[in-house]
């Protein structure tokens, strides 16, 4: 099993129950997640050593986090202790119709307020065959643009495979600024989780009129590459969103110049959406540290995926073999 | 905004979880609802203001249908205070095929025992544009058939439109003994919520062949219209019930001779259903209280309505906005 | 009514919330439930005199077990009191398209380890009209495979109908132990429910073609009966699994030489589907015991089925008139 | 084990978390429970053949009822199932220095209503050592008063012998009109739950000075004894109420001409006292009817009840061999 | 009954259930509590006509503010809404010798974050009889220091009596930095709450040596009263801490030359403390506006605090008659 | 920080709510523990490099108590998969009065049928200071009598230092073979928690008469330590059971011939007390680890264990930091 570093924010999160909103809630949920720390704890269940990077504060939220990561065997050992607060958000679940409402309240972190690296870098990267990150650290400062390309320039020359995983988040940066830096972190990427959106409105690439056939995505992905060639590997998942409670997914990946892609999983209900993607991704590295054969990579990473839709919190629960048995059994039975 | 006025009982839903029964249940959730205190809530939360007038017991449930009223913005001043007990009803959710079952246990309450009009009526309708009202209030007693009356009558005198919802229960009174008031009432009422079933059964109108056409219902609302000219606006929803758990909603509306229609909701999950057709009210009387066009009057109270289903609670807790975005939202997306 | 001993195991069911994994869950919740126990409830829901027999330890989970029992109206009189323990099994469930997951943890329990059949059986059988037993007890212990035959066979001699069900379970013994076994006990069955694959893997019936036509099914039902003439009811259920929420259920029955079918129930979401075939098999047994036409029987056993998928818990809650109302009604109403 | 007969009103308790209002509330635990129902379950846990006699309506909250009553092995063949409601009440806990409040909602029950007998009393005592009642029932309405004697008159021909609780409830009646019927009752009573309020405010016996000693209560007992010379056991407890989380008990017996009492028992915290009178009324009366000594008895009686108030709900669930060990142990320990 | 207007900021607070550590904890309780908002609310209750002002951002947390500030009548009119985010904080309870543990997450709010007095301060403060504040206010920022001044000078211009809470927390300022503050103040102030602590730490008044004597108060509340003559009421409850779950509290009270005291409350268990003080100033507040007596003032006062710490929640819910009751009563009986 | 191998078994316990009985629970609380793992969680937390010792079964119980290891930061690589079931307990709490009730259901466990040392030890024991372990070990079966003591010889030849906890638990075995297998193992053992009980009834020490002074307890720490001179540090705590949630706890250490004490804890209320000897033992190591003085040592040590008291679950939370600070402060204040 292979090194792993991810590294980025973890947040607090409040949730409601279903149909319970949040003006009259009178309890909140309480989860532990990020993009990265998911991506982390994916890998660690199957048998991964994963080191997750980042800043929390010196107070018990901050011991919440690491005790949320250590619970799943994720060495805390570049979690960082200080700074002013946790990043929080309150998540409103949807249902039906009804779409998902979110307040975010992560402004001043203790990750997002970092100044510089306070890691000890060298020690971090050492003997790692990859390292995470995502758009969201980028997109926390201008200090993090600069930081984030910091790191991946030091993990590549330390002779980590570079992860990236475009996550676009509006509310946090413009597409110029986004656009502008991912350019610049992408010629050093390998691995690189990006759709037809981030194509088209974030790197500039011409639309193509096929729309919603595989060749479609295909295109994407080629043009990317054609763009930053150092990636060897796309992928995404596209998702039919048919109510809050109910959606269609599928998994595609682009790698030796050839596009595959998972049967779809129909997920209804939804019991928790946050972390889906992320669980999708932490099935690709895997794939990509076992050596898998490609279609094998993404089916087990959206089997993966849907299975985190069934279970409640951020980060995806599941063992290796229980994707495995997920994905080669008849769905829905009791197995006695 | 407008001023308004409701008027009715409001009793206490005790209901159990999903899945538990009434006899073996350990929890009962405590709602607080009614017809005409739900139409009250929804356009206090648009902005109106509004009062909703009854009668509770001088204790602690009377003081909780206070809180419950004060927290979305109602005035409690003509809330009166005495009698000898709150209505209350006993919920078994429904779930899939197994419909819904209710214990009525509101016989002998403060509202219902009212033996006169014990509100200050010339204060009470001062300045109100619409007085809303509906059919379960004459059925509690026979005193209160003469009661309803009255207080239409002086409410009309007063210049307020007056708003009548049909909600006929079996339960309460035969259909000849509601058919017979109804029609003392109609002659005074501007908004009527009433549908094919209340034509026929109530109001004695004869049936027409071409059935679940849009045609039909003009037809019913077109005869009702004819007989009582003082109506200016009729609707209603068309629910199609697949199960306890998934409806479908349309909502439909006759004003300036014209027959409306909103687009069809899928509701499913179903969170609870209670008090849909009051958020349908509510939105109605928004619309004409706002001067909207038919058409965006009908939409919103649809959508209105459908997003009642997906909260705990008789009333609807959305605001204006979040009723318009939730119109022009793509569907059950998180929205970050 | 009639007077019924049903006898088999009975066991503490710790199971978590949908979405919640065991091996985070902080709270399980405790059902005590067994097929044979099942059946009892039923039957005593529906009025009938009815005994269930085993043995639990002289701690309080045997008094919960007790308790559980009585407060359905079950006699606990040739409850035996004694022993080590008390079988538990842990259930994870299932949801979308992931099956539910269960850890047993059944060895050892004061039932299991009967080495004698310690009731008084005249006294047990005085009376009774039908003794139900599962294939389940059989396959506890060598021991028991004696004992169960032993206590057919007495029940047969002092007149009561001996109800069997063949309830495999391939974690406890192999096709061949229960094939062996089950043709011990056949030949003193009247009542059978067994299915398909019971005629393939247990009782080595030849295959036929034409699958999933109602044909199919009435000739397995009708060479078991050839094989076992003393059988004059064989009926099982078909179940459609979509996902582990949502299953289509059919009701099947050979009855007076004749293929007897219910209509199918999309049952859409489930909520517990533990129990769902006892129910079945409790309908049945009362149809037997009231002496209903098959039709009526099937309709009602499955009806019974269906609406123990929506409530939490083993047994199936519903009294006679509640299924009757089930079947009668359109679905999914609020009846107010 | 005797057979015992109690008869009474049971209700639907609907009670809040500590520390949690009833106007806030969002949910109500659920109880069940009335004086007799509580001392009929006491009784049966501890072994005895116990029949509770009441009405409940035909609904769901019927149901509940009878299921309750069964889980503890009460007997609800004289359950008669009719009429309009279930009484209920509401109970806001207390806490500290803060005491319970409630409210209560059971005018108009089914068993409040009764105007007739509608047992076959023949067949209720038929066989019955004790026949157990209180002074709630005949304080429910003027044909209850009568009722309860021409029962009592019934049950003592019938060769029973009669409990009777004074428990006097001022919101019921007033202290003369309980007390003109009590002394019609107490000629035919032979075992009287009482204490020095009964005595002096409706019995009329004149006080007496040397308050808070044991001599004090003797007196009254003696007195008591004088009028109604049938009474041959007169009992009831002392409490010091610290607060509503606190209180000291001791239990009080007359018998054989002297006087008992307990040791104090100090109940720190109260879980719930609902129902600790009658739990310690089911300890004398499983005395009596075990023919235990007097001085075993009311320690026996105190115990049961101290225990009672260590359990949330309104009766007594422990066993005699439990009472026996509480009894007999250091308190407070882990047994293990 | 008096107009009253408080101002101050309102925050969420995240607790968990007693006995689970923040770091563990899977659910979180949410209450929307303040000094000033407390305050509203119990004079809400208590029959005032009441506004709180402060400022709140744009979101469902905002609404939630209003929602509860609503529920209890308290006027939100003046409650802005805008800026960045609700300011929160975390307690994980105390319990018996371990206390309470307190997060705070209050940077950067959209009180704290006010840069001027938004309000239309004619509108505010017309016929306001009095105006309450309290230290806590100008610690949130320097701008704040200014701000709060200036709102106090032009309350008192408009006629206000103003009521000033010292509410000094030293995780927010300094001694000396709350001393000169409150200095510029108190010449304003007619209402002070404050004690000895106070006085020596913030005031520099010089001790005196006879502690914990009546008299000590005595002398440092006629201290202050010499220093800042516009005061003519002081109170302050001396609380002795036995543990996190049982405190005695005494009221105080200098009024017309003179000093009063209620009687000791032994509040045991302690639900929640939180806001205990403010029912205390609520207390007298009301009090003075009823123009009460001292006595029966400091009375009403102390037991309104002592009733808090028996419910969850940073308000006090009880009306002015349960406070009556309460102090009128016996100590915790069941009220039946 | 020092590295501290622990072995023993770990058991899932399900308890019900305080106030609710086992027979009738609905649900049960899931905790994880057993002393040892107790012991390494406190170390843990404390900053020790710990590893606990254990087989749990290839279930997702097992993973349960990896993920509970885990999130405290205990290494799991000792953690052995295999065998056939993870043992278990039922706890129903005990109140006031009414001390605890236990079931146990651990025959048979992953860990008590293990039939030899199946680590391995050269790897296990390398460079750990301290080895700790339990009475409770070697009572589950004839097998570990052996393999206890050949684990401890392995360790101490090993380099380790021993320490032992005697936890003599009569349902597990006699006085006789106790002191037999313990007068086998003390042989070996530097630190011992043993006290009066197990003085005279396993090493079969002779009593002295000074009963409940401290000289008592030195007495016997000095004839202990005279009988096997390896050990070089005793202690115990000494609790006084008021009840069943209130409890007074004294923490006593024997060191450098010297006898300290803690001052008394009065813990009230008892939040859970399962646990509480394994904190008291963990501060212990914790200041032997550290080489801190006794009397300091045993102070810690003993507020560690008071603090238990005030969590669930059975394992201590506390970090070095929130020990010490509890120690300094005043008890019971909020910190803010």
């Amino acid at each position: 099993m292979g090194k792993v570093v991810t590294l980025g924010e973890i947040m607090l999160r409040l949730s409601t129950d279903t149909g319970i909103r949040l003006a009259e809630a009178e309890t909140f949920h309480a989860h532990y997640g990020g993009g990265e720390a998911n991506v982390a704890i994916s890998l660690a269940n199957y048998g991964h050593d994963v080191t997750f990077a980042s800043k929390v504060p010196a107070n018990n939220l901050g011991m919440a986090v690491k005790r949320h990561l250590q619970r799943y065997g994720v060495s805390t050992e570049a979690l960082l202790v200080g700074g002013n607060r946790l990043g929080t958000y309150y998540l409103e679940t949807g249902v039906g119709e009804r779409g998902a409402s979110v307040i975010y309240d992560r402004v001043g972190s203790s990750f997002a307020q970092m100044e510089k690296l306070e890691w000890d870098l060298a020690n971090l990267f050492k003997g790692v065959a990859v390292f995470h990150v995502s758009g969201i650290t980028p997109a926390l400062s201008l200090k993090w643009q600069e930081l984030t390309i910091e790191l991946i320039r030091y993990a590549k020359k330390a002779g980590c495979k570079i992860s990236f995983d475009s996550n676009y988040r509006k509310k946090l940066w413009s597409q110029e600024a986004a656009g502008a830096t991912m350019r610049k972190i992408l010629p050093y990427v390998d691995y690189y989780s990006a759709g037809k959106l981030d194509a088209l409105y974030l790197l500039g690439i011409a639309p193509i009129n096929n729309q919603s056939k595989p060749e479609e995505l295909s295109y994407y992905y080629q043009e990317i590459q054609r763009l930053f060639p150092t990636i060897s590997v796309l992928y995404s998942t596209k998702r039919r969103v048919r109510s809050a409670s109910a959606n269609d997914l599928v998994g595609t990946l682009w790698m030796n110049q050839k596009y595959y892609e998972s049967n779809c999983h129909e997920i209804n209900p939804i019991v928790d959406r946050v972390g889906g993607g992320d669980a999708f991704t932490g099935g690709i590295l895997h794939g990509i540290l076992q050596q898998q054969e490609p279609q094998a990579m993404v089916d087990f990473a959206t089997a993966a995926s849907a299975m985190k839709h069934t279970v409640q919190g951020d980060c995806n629960p599941f063992s290796q073999q229980e994707v495995a048995d997920f994905l080669a059994a008849d769905s829905g039975k009791i197995n006695r």
